[in-house]
């Protein structure tokens, strides 16, 4: 570790990343971050868990990028609940042979997705590990008071919606796994979204404050989260299998492999879009302050009555969606989009 | 893992801890916990990593003993800041080879330390890696605002302190480690105060309300943390050696290894009580209030101009007390108590 001792390796990494802000009253260096939080604003937290050569491969994913993806992903819960993202704490166990580059690669790719996202880093550890790197980031956020959108809210009648494009993240491992030959742009494209996925900060706001009544982001592939809406509203989620935005970069990639586009979206997982539900008025609202804020957002289907998720498709064909997405305890078998 | 997936494991292990509390308006489940803060609070953070190996070892600490200490350890954090502990959040990467027993036994452990010192889990993530555990606490607490109590606070004529007694965990550990022959209740002590450290909440509260000018946790060994006060707060402290209250016990099992007890108090570290400053007038209202609280709370030194940290020994010897503490990614001899 070039002669660095913990504390010096602390310092030295810390200054790389944003550690001020509004609400940063005291941040890196003391026991605890002391934060400011407005009057009428309840505290959002949520951690995320990352390990090297399980959450990610050092073959696909360069040391910025596993940063910046550890914080956005992280940074996704709070999306999630329709919250502001506001401060990030990160611990990091580092393998003995680890290069001093590549943890400032990795500490350059969170600041770069502090800045993307607006938060700033206020705390940390750094230890030695025996082990592969492990990379857990915890996320303080805000939203007011008793508005935070779960995901148990959804009611028969609801309209059931998606932000963005899905699908590009896993086509993008898929990709950088078997090399698959496409087209340059295409290439650049998924390769970005499984690399440097954006939390959807400005889309979870407007759908909290149109008035969504449920929410969730896509960490673990469409199936999943929609299963996971369903279970915990006591809802069934039917869903109209065309209508469901995989990016064109994804269908021409499945062209290419003889697959089903579809099930990019579906078990891909980590495009950390948004997938929800709202009542057809407060969706309406949500979709023109969507369209005037450059924000896609989607319906792709309708909460009924009942339980499970149920997908139509164009030729009639009704199929349960299981809610099978990236399980990192499952067969790897298991976890093949 | 007994075929668990990652999703069965996390809620089976939260099972285990006390998940509710009167903050907590969504706790474990959701995207991000959702908890109320009170009018006129701040918010306190912080994050602490512990691995396999590194940080503790099988062959000296149960699973719940990890689990207790890796929960007390980073609630100690918030004690450092005179602020309230309220909750924490769990990350654990999990070796392949991990046994359902074990983590069961580690989550106990976590849920002991959560109801000792009044904390609720909110959060957490388990996944799988391919080297040793790590287990990543991140505690969240308040204080009411502008009243944390920082290092950078002592004034030269404030006195130095600490609370309760010192160096039984590093005394602790080396009886663990070596085995050296002492009364049955003696290694009790020790043990117990390696495995089990309490977090000092109650001192920290009454020491914040009385106006301590800084406070520390001793996680490194009181060399370490006075010198981090030294340094943050631009000031020379002066400490009476034979003030230091080194545990009975410690004096005890120093003896009969032919050592100086007081090397487990400056390095042993991983102690968890207090150190701090506070001028003569808020100390004395500290010590009355710790008294009637049944909290131990000794002046050890002075805080003077200059810079340092002086060890004043009976003979009249004067000391320069290096910042030498357990440091993880120093060479393994330096540590050495």
């Amino acid at each position: 570790m070039n002669g660095l001792d913990e504390f010096g390796l602390i310092e030295r990494l810390v200054q790389r990343v944003p550690s001020s802000g509004r609400t940063v009253v005291t941040g890196v260096g003391d026991d605890a971050a002391v934060l400011a939080v407005d009057p009428g604003e309840q505290v959002l937290v949520s951690t995320d868990a990352m390990v090297d050569g399980v959450h990610f491969l050092t073959r696909t994913m360069g040391f910025a990028d596993v940063g910046y993806k550890a914080a956005a992903s992280t940074i996704s819960d709070i999306a999630a609940m329709g919250g502001e993202a506001r401060h990030l704490v990160v611990a990091l166990a580092v393998p003995e042979a680890a290069r001093l580059a590549d943890l400032e690669a990795l500490y350059d790719g969170i600041a770069l997705a502090c800045r993307d996202h607006e938060v700033s880093v206020v705390g940390g550890d750094v230890i030695r590990t025996g082990g592969p790197m492990v990379v857990t980031c915890t996320v303080i956020g805000a939203v007011p008071a008793g508005q935070a959108v779960l995901r148990s809210g959804a009611r028969p009648g609801d309209v059931v919606f998606v932000t963005g494009w899905v699908g590009g993240s896993g086509a993008g491992l898929a990709l950088l796994l078997d090399g698959t030959p496409v087209a340059g742009d295409v290439a650049a494209e998924l390769v970005a979204c499984h690399r440097r996925p954006r939390a959807q900060l400005l889309a979870g706001a407007i759908l909290r404050e149109a008035g969504a009544t449920s929410l969730d982001d896509i960490s673990d592939g469409l199936a999943n989260e929609l299963n996971e809406i369903s279970r915990a509203s006591g809802v069934r989620l039917r869903i109209q299998a065309t209508r469901v935005p995989v990016a064109p970069a994804v269908r021409d990639f499945a062209r290419r492999r003889g697959e089903d586009p579809l099930r990019y979206a579906w078990y891909g997982g980590e495009d950390y879009q948004l997938v929800g539900t709202a009542p057809p008025f407060a969706f309406a609202r949500a979709l023109a302050r969507c369209e005037s804020s450059g924000v896609k957002l989607t319906q792709i289907g309708r909460v009924d009555a009942g339980d499970g998720v149920i997908a139509e498709y164009e030729d009639g064909r009704l199929e349960v969606v299981e809610p099978r997405g990236f399980n990192h305890f499952a067969p790897r078998e298991a976890n093949e989009p």
